[in-house]
């Protein structure tokens, strides 16, 4: 039991997922946990900006350790409690190399995802132009063939190496995301078999947003890419 | 001695600096190594493509392994090497999640110091507006009031505690970037008080960009940030 955690998330947003899917693999099951909704602002509530000045979801807290950028909150609990649950770090330096990398270009997916599906959030009316969503749009294509072919070139079932990993942890929620809003799965097997293969991994099923279980279908806005 | 590692970098590139630091500090001197130009485009050379398809900078190989992510990189030679050289992470729990946190909330030093730099390289010229760059150096100037914060807040005379760690490794050339290209020193009195302090620090001035060097006037193009 995990009773000295908080964390406060919001459904369907890939960085909490992340963070609750690590949570999982360590065994940390009963941290006190709050949903928040995106679309009522709670993320930008008086709650969550006293623990994150960003007013963004995640925001994790373990003790006096706040942790709000989920790539650090899930390097965190892999480091704090390595011994805990599924080891999501090879001692094997190829693979941890690997991993690594896969994660910190997670980045540039999650990026140029948003640069697309938020393309009319983030850009006022008067701003837009047909031209840049183009570019967004063929600038997410390149990049999700790369990932296409990282998982075909994989050496194993995973994203790097043969053993689920913090890559795995990371990566998933942006691919799973993707998916739910239109990416085509017969545009990239690989992915889309990487996809369906770990929905059924319990720290995945049990972590699997509740608004897509709720409403199953999900948008069609990547449905070009 | 590495002469098992390899680094094509570009001068006064945050993410090239980062590595170099990261080497000087494990002990890791005597890599291959080769300066390129972004100038030239030789970033974009079959050189650098056959280690990095991403065609970018910089790109690090170790014997078989290719951490072409900086940050990846700088992780992975603390975690190979890690009684060699420089301790860049801490056993201390609470300065180990400062660390994490603070090296993870770069990525938005980064994003939005690029919007606004490249702004015009970024965006071509018919979608370019007045009022999205000035959104940009918005966010760009709450972004660096909160590291401003941070560094007053800090601990000790680094960013995740008494001792320099990954944290400087990743972050500090990305400050040091800011005030090359004219953040003003006498606005963020404590971001100019770390920039100043640890340029004297041997791994930070053996691989100051050599750019800089031959020419010490930058930029001002963040002058009013």
């Amino acid at each position: 039991m995990a009773k000295d955690m908080t964390l406060l998330w919001g459904s369907g947003s890939p960085p909490c997922w992340r963070v609750m899917i690590a949570l999982e693999e360590k065994k940390l099951q009963g941290y006190h946990q709050k949903e928040l909704s995106f679309e009522k602002l709670e993320h930008k509530s008086g709650e969550v900006m006293a623990l994150n000045c960003r007013g963004q979801l995640p925001a994790f807290k373990h003790g006096d350790k706040i942790l709000n950028e989920s790539m650090a909150a899930c390097f965190y609990l892999e480091s704090e409690f390595k011994s805990q649950g599924t080891k999501l770090c090879t001692d094997n330096p190829k693979a941890h190399a690997l991993m690594l990398q896969r994660i910190m270009e997670c980045n540039n997916l999650s990026q140029k995802s948003g640069d697309v599906i938020y393309y009319k959030w983030k850009v006022p009316e008067g701003e837009r132009h047909d031209s840049a969503l183009k570019r967004n749009k063929e600038a997410l294509t390149a990049e999700v063939k790369l990932w296409e072919r990282y998982l075909k070139e994989a050496p194993g079932d995973f994203l790097a190496g043969c053993t689920f990993s913090l890559a795995d942890v990371i990566v998933y929620p942006t691919i799973g995301y993707l998916f739910r809003l239109g990416l085509c799965e017969k545009k990239y097997p690989n992915l889309a078999k990487y996809y369906n293969a770990l929905k059924s991994r319990p720290s995945i099923e049990a972590t699997w947003p509740p608004s897509w279980l709720k409403d199953p279908k999900g948008g069609d806005v990547l449905k070009d890419i």
